[in-house]
Formats: C-alpha cells, sequence, structure tokens
C-alpha cells in the first residue's frame, strides 16, 4: 500500500505469520537481526514494528530474551463501559474547541473523519435537482410565496405518513417543519425552558446540543450513559428526585456519537418516568432513519400517552443536508413551538419543501434508505476493523447499531484534543471527546466519521493517527 | 360601483357639485325631501349621505335651517404629529394581539390590508423559478450540501455590490446570509443584549421586532418619532444619558409603519451619537430598496466609522418572499453572529441562495425594482386618496416616502383594535395601532398595507371600513 510505512508492512508480516499459526502463542517471533535480514530492512525498522505490535497486544517483549507472541487471532476491542460523569449542574464550555473543530472540519483537502456531514454522492441529489425543477415550474406562484408555521402541508402530511414507521400516530396538523433539526431543537429548548434552567442530556452526547444549551443560557446535568443501553434510568430516576429539571434532551433511537439504540422496555419507562413527573421530552431521533438492523427503534414518542414528547428530524442524514428541511412534532407544546418558528425566521423557504415532499412521495425514499444504511454499515464496520488492527491494546470501541461514527476510547493518558490538534497538522479532522461533554470530560476519546472516504484513504488516516498515539505515549 | 351602498352615490353627486363650483362655501345644499324626490331615493338615504358628508367636513349642519357648503375641494390629509411614547422602560405584551393578527391575514377570501405581505404576481417569481430550476441542475451535488455561515459567496458578493447603492463598502467577507430579515434581526439582538437588557425603538415600530424582543426576554424604550424624519434625536440624546441601553434597533431607510427616511443630516448624527457611547445599532433596512424617488437614502452602515453597525436586510420586499434569503453585515460582531447563525440553524438551505445570487447577477434586479417601486407608489397614492376621500375630517395620515403601507391616525375615541375585530367580520384585515406600539399605544390608528388587490376591492373595503368607524362613534 502506497501510503504506508515499511515498520508497517513488517508488522503486518509477523501478524500474517501468528494469524496463519506458522507462530504460536507463547512462542518467540524472529530475532531483530535476523528479521531484518531477511526483510531486508533495518534494525530500527524491525524494531519499531515489534514496538507496534507490543502497542496492539500480538506480542510482549521478555527482559534479556526477546519478543513473544501474546494472541493468535484479531480479538473484538472491548466496548467502552457506562460512563460515570459527576451528578452535578454545570453551564456548558466548550464552544471555542467545537468553533476550532467545525473550522478544521472545512479545510479543503482535509481528510474528514471529524463533523458527521455527509457526502452528497450517497444522497439522491440527482432526484432531489429534478424535483426542485418540477416545482420551481409547478408552484412558481406558491413557491414564492410565505410559507408560514406550521409549514407545507403535502410535506407534513408525508412526514406523519413516515413517522408510522417509529410507532406514532401523528397526523399533518402535530408537526411544524424547521430549518434542519437544529432549528427543531432551538426551538424546542426556547419552549420549555428559560435561560438558567437545567436540562439532562446524556454523556456523552451531540457537540450541538451542547452548544445550542450555551448559547441559550441553559446549563446541563449529564447522566451516565452506556454504549448499548443509553440513558441510565436508575440515575436518571434518582436526579429527578433530587433536582428541579426543566426538560430532557436524549437521543433514544440512535445515538450520536454512541451509535446505539435504548432497549424499548427502557425508552418506555422513560417516558413514563418523566410524565409521572411532568418534565418534557425533547426527543433528537436526527439518526433514527438510519439503523442497519431490519426495523427502526421506535420512538418515545411513540409511547408518549400524556403528550409531553417533543420529538424532532430531519432529512439531513438521510437524503438532502442542502435542504435543510427538519421537523418537529411538539405534543402539547406545538402553539409556543409555533410561535418562536415565527418569530426567529418567519417562515420556511418554500421550493425546498415542496422538492422534498414530492420526493418522499415519488422518489422512492424507502429504496434509497435501504441502500444508504448497508453503505453506512460497511463503513461503520470497515473503521471499526482499521481500529482493531491498529489502535493501541486497550482501546474501547462502540458497537453501533446504527448511523455514520464510531466512539473509541483510548487506554493510558492520551488527550485526545492534543491528538485532535497534531492530527490536524496531518491533514486529518477527528472529533475529539471533550466536545461530547458539557464538562469537557472524555479527554481520552474520540469520535470518528466514517462515512466520507474511500478505504483506502481512511487506512491511512488510521494509521497515521495510530502513529500519532503511539508518538504520544502509549 | 357595483359594491357602493346608493347613500354613497349620493353622497358622490353632492360632492360632485361642490367640486364643479355649482355649490359654493357657505351655500346651502339641497334639502333632503328635494334630494330625495330628484334622486329617487329615500329621505332616509338622503339623511345617511348628508351625515357621511358632515362626518368628511364637507358640509355642516345648522340646526332648524339645514346642511351648508364647508369646503369646496379635496385637501389633504394632515399629517401624524411627533409620537409621544412615555420614556420608562417595558417589556413587550403585544404578543396575543399580534398573533391574532397574522392568523386574520391568513384567512383565505380575506380583503388583506393588515400584514405588509407582497403578493407573488408584483415579483419576477417566473424568472426565479427559472433560475432554480438552472442552479439545481448545475449544481447538483453543491445544491445538496451544507452552505456553512456565512453562506454562499456568490450570493455574498452579488449583496456586497449591490450595498454600494446605499453607500457602503462591503467585501463578501462581511456579510452572513440569513433566513430572512426576521434572522437576521434575531441573530444581531442575541449577539449584543442579554435577557433584560434594554433596545431602543422608534415608536410606533415593525411589529415583528417587538416579538422578537419580546420573546428574547429583551426590554424597550420607544422614543419619540416623526412622521416624516424618524426618530427624534434630542430625546435619543437625553435618554442615552440616563438610561444603560444595550442597543438601538431602527429603521432610517424606510420606515415600517411611518414610510418615512430620516434626513442625511440626522442618520450621520444618529451613527456619531451612538458610536461615541459605544452602543451598537442594529438598521433594520428591509425596506431600504422600495423607496419612491430617484436614488436610495443612505444607510447608517455607510457612515459608520466605529464598525458597530449591523445593518440587516433580505430580498422578501423586493423580489422573493418565497425564498427567505436575509442578509446581515454585523461590522465587529461579525464572529458572534455567525457562530449563533451556525447554532440556531446550522447552515441555509443550499438552492434558494444560489438561485438568487444567479437573478442579482443576470436577472434584471434593477429594472424589476423600477418597476416595482411605480406599482408600490401607485398603491400608496390610491390609498392615501380613498382615505381622504372616505375617511373622517380629522384622521391624519402619513406620506410615505417608500414601502407598502400607510399609517393613519383617527380622530375622537375610535379603538382600532375594536375596529380590526369589527372589520375582520366584515372579511377586512387591517393592521390596528397598538402592535406597532411594546405598551399598546396607538390605539387611534391603524396601518393599511396598499399593495394586495385591486383599486376596486380596495375601495369597497375602505368605505366599509369608513362606515365601521362612523358607527363606531366619529
Amino acid at each position: 500500500m502506497s501510503g504506508k510505512n515499511l515498520y508497517e508492512t513488517v508488522a503486518d508480516h509477523i501478524v500474517a505469520l501468528i494469524k496463519g499459526g506458522t507462530l504460536r502463542v507463547g512462542e518467540r517471533v524472529p530475532s531483530v537481526r535476523h528479521l531484518s535480514q531477511q526483510q531486508q530492512v533495518s534494525i530500527s525498522t524491525v524494531l519499531q514494528a515489534y514496538r507496534v505490535l507490543e502497542n496492539r497486544g500480538w506480542i510482549e517483549a521478555r527482559p534479556q530474551s526477546g519478543y513473544y507472541v501474546l494472541r493468535t487471532k484479531q480479538t473484538r476491542a472491548p466496548e467502552p463501559e457506562v460512563s460515570q460523569p459527576p451528578l452535578d449542574i454545570t453551564p456548558v464550555a466548550v464552544k471555542e474547541l467545537i468553533r476550532q473543530f467545525y473550522h478544521a472540519a472545512q479545510q479543503p483537502g482535509i481528510i474528514q473523519m471529524g463533523a458527521a456531514i455527509g457526502t452528497p454522492t450517497n444522497f439522491p441529489s440527482r432526484q432531489l435537482a429534478r424535483a426542485t425543477s418540477g416545482v420551481a415550474r409547478q408552484f412558481r406562484d406558491e413557491g414564492n410565496s410565505y410559507d408560514l408555521p406550521p409549514g407545507n402541508f403535502a410535506l407534513r402530511t408525508q412526514i406523519a405518513k413516515r413517522a408510522m414507521e417509529s410507532g406514532c400516530q401523528l397526523t399533518p396538523n402535530d408537526i411544524i417543519i424547521s430549518t434542519g433539526c437544529t432549528e427543531a431543537l432551538n426551538l424546542c429548548l426556547r419552549a420549555v425552558a428559560q435561560p438558567g434552567d437545567v436540562i439532562l442530556i446524556e454523556s456523552p452526547t451531540y457537540l450541538t446540543t451542547l452548544q445550542i444549551i450555551e448559547s441559550l443560557g441553559l446549563r446541563t446535568l449529564e447522566i451516565p450513559t452506556h454504549p448499548r443501553q443509553g440513558i441510565d434510568l436508575s440515575t436518571l430516576e434518582y436526579v429527578l428526585e433530587r433536582e428541579t429539571i426543566a426538560a430532557c434532551l436524549l437521543m433514544p433511537g440512535v445515538h450520536n456519537p454512541l451509535g446505539c439504540s435504548m432497549p424499548v422496555t427502557h425508552i418506555r419507562q422513560l417516558v413514563h418516568l418523566l410524565a409521572e413527573r411532568d418534565i418534557p421530552l425533547i426527543e433528537d431521533d436526527v439518526w433514527g432513519d438510519t439503523y442497519f438492523g431490519e426495523s427502526r427503534p421506535p420512538t418515545a414518542k411513540s409511547f408518549d400517552k400524556s403528550d409531553s414528547v417533543l420529538l424532532c428530524s430531519s432529512f439531513s442524514k438521510t437524503i438532502a443536508p442542502g435542504y435543510r428541511i427538519g421537523w418537529v412534532a411538539p405534543g402539547r407544546y406545538f402553539p409556543d413551538v409555533e410561535y418562536l418558528k415565527f418569530v426567529s425566521s418567519l417562515a420556511n423557504p418554500s421550493l425546498p419543501s415542496l422538492a422534498i415532499a414530492e420526493f418522499l412521495e415519488n422518489g422512492g425514499y424507502d429504496h434509497h434508505l435501504r441502500r444508504l444504511r448497508r453503505h453506512n454499515r460497511e463503513k461503520v464496520q470497515s473503521m471499526t476493523e482499521l481500529l482493531e488492527r491498529y489502535f493501541p491494546e486497550g482501546t474501547r470501541i462502540t458497537r453501533p447499531i446504527g448511523g455514520e461514527v464510531v466512539w473509541a476510547e483510548l487506554p493510558g493518558n492520551i488527550n485526545t484534543t492534543q491528538l485532535f490538534s497534531r492530527a490536524l497538522r496531518e491533514g486529518i479532522c477527528i472529533g475529539p471527546g471533550s466536545i461530547f461533554s458539557a464538562k469537557g470530560k472524555y479527554t481520552n476519546c474520540l469520535r470518528l466519521y466514517c462515512g466520507h472516504h474511500e478505504t483506502e484513504t481512511t487506512q491511512q488516516a488510521i494509521l497515521k493517527l495510530a502513529q500519532l498515539i503511539e508518538k504520544m505515549g502509549i
């Protein structure tokens, strides 16, 4: 492989011998001098290769004796454990790093594994362009009139139909169109909370959620979150008993960055716990349609008997990041959200709504989704394998059930904020763990967006990251 | 005229006799009985006609004698005087009435003289639809990618070019694209003020400005405003010396609802007064391009040496309400406004920006503007004449130099909030004066949007309004 270092080739050679059974557990691997002569590489290259293999857990050094095989097959990296954020209320203070992060993610020529910004070629952009041309001609005057909240009726009808997939019974009149899910989250937070109020969130959580909370002068309380099951309900209950909480903002469907989904029984219990205490749940379901399995996880909204779940989503992760069509079904907060939508942007642009409505009705959304999910699953799988292969032994990696990102926890004291800066100098953008926590926790974690590049480019980037990590002290 | 009442025809007949010189000032008009016979109408119809003529100041009743001519030609109604709002700080409390107002303005079949919502047929909707089709094909992938703040470069370039017209020297890098001027105003207020802070505004002012201020938890201080010259600078200075002010939000170019423009010397002085005290000026120039004269009024931004004017505008009043393309040149608040834009809606829809950029470059924006201004001027002129003809003597009417609205102050104790409700029952929507003041002042004023209907429909509506006013006690 073109961009691969020589010592990696040597290391791969040894791994092949181990996997093939030529070298067994406990056996001594060839001496440094011997391998140097045999492979026609320098002593220092072999030494580096052996150090890498040691870091990755394939071999161990025995003093005065040499290197010995520790394991014989690629084992799966362990998963992260339940997060343990301190249970205190805190303002958000990660604005500056997030700013640097988004700035970095947009640099031309960067290997973009930071922001989860989809690639236009993965989306039905041609069909959408055609739909846009069509509606521009067909709705000449309507297309240039104010589409006041709640927004285009045809689009709301299509969204209500699709919401049946997640178990919701919505009518077009339950839905308000927004500028992406970002605006929807803003509107919901403003509808249910005042500056200074406390919002319960998962830990880690979506970075823009933190920015929104900060910009609105709200505070957060982070709840321990399991990498497969989502928010820890007993801690949630403990906190609800003790603190005054304005709202919860959670991702029960497909979590970002953990890629997990709450078990159905947990979702039901969550809705019940909050309804009992009359606390609204803002449900960010923007990744919900990107599950890998046969059927999508149910939304909390589908169990919402008290009409206090505000379900937010968009089409940005599935078909149309450039169209900025989001939506919210805010339950009994409908009048407030609708009013805030009106006051903050008056109306939506008309043609994008008309075009998305047309595509949803006639464009083969489900067909496209199946293709996209397959693509995402392969990307996530491939990224996971690269991390298991190249990242140091002891790295913990999530097992996403949807989405396009992988969350990894590094062993030792590697600071991923430093790694972010160093990787950037090498032309690679990653998501440093601390931007996923109001407290700047997770400095030993990183999020990797899997969707953007060809496998070869990704492999080179992961290799480079592994080298940087090694240099930093693992 | 089909929809005209019989007594109006009789009244018009008398007015024609007066204007033509047949009846002179001080002369007695035909007796009720005589006119009834002559015109083949009932006594009560003539009586009603005479009461209307009396209300409008054409004739006066002399006890035991009959009706006598008071004036012989159509005189211009006087202008409103400088407003005199109490100079105290106040939260905004007009949300509910504004809500009713916008709801009313959208009712199907309503004669819409309330909301200043342009008519698609007055805009180059066909050319814009064509531009949209073109860019959808040409920029298939870019059109479906995030257009992150500050937004599309080609569009910002066109806006910077056009800003030269108002005396501004802007580069594309000074400009941030927003979802209409509404979002721009939101972003600017959030960038310069915290909840509880005081914003200086004109009195009356644009109703949505009041809603935005209220929704952000800000307070206002209304400054007396001259119907031709805008905000009163000596009062402004007086207030600036005594109160802690976070920002001013003003419309120096073309004011809504007064339709006035500040004299250039005043604008210069305004900018100076605020810069001296380091107070930012948010300049709402959304109507600036709709001036009736030969060249447009300069913006305050064009005199802004300290980079503390945040100039906001959009294309919603000139070409494209349905495209939601606004912009802001926030001076030294650029990083804050850009960040808030990102956090509140992440990105703009891509295709509308591309389409407007294309139209600005090649679509004949100036040609269209000339046509639109002529159209608006005629509509405003025609509305003014109708008000002078039908509204009660003593009605004061603004002399707009741009825009599409007329502001009228009724004599006596007519409550325009009541008039709004009564007119609505007759299928007419007007803008009740109190929604243009944080304090709910101007309950004897109303704003009329002139752009929507054919002259005949407008005439019928004005006549009906005049009748309602008469019934209410003038």
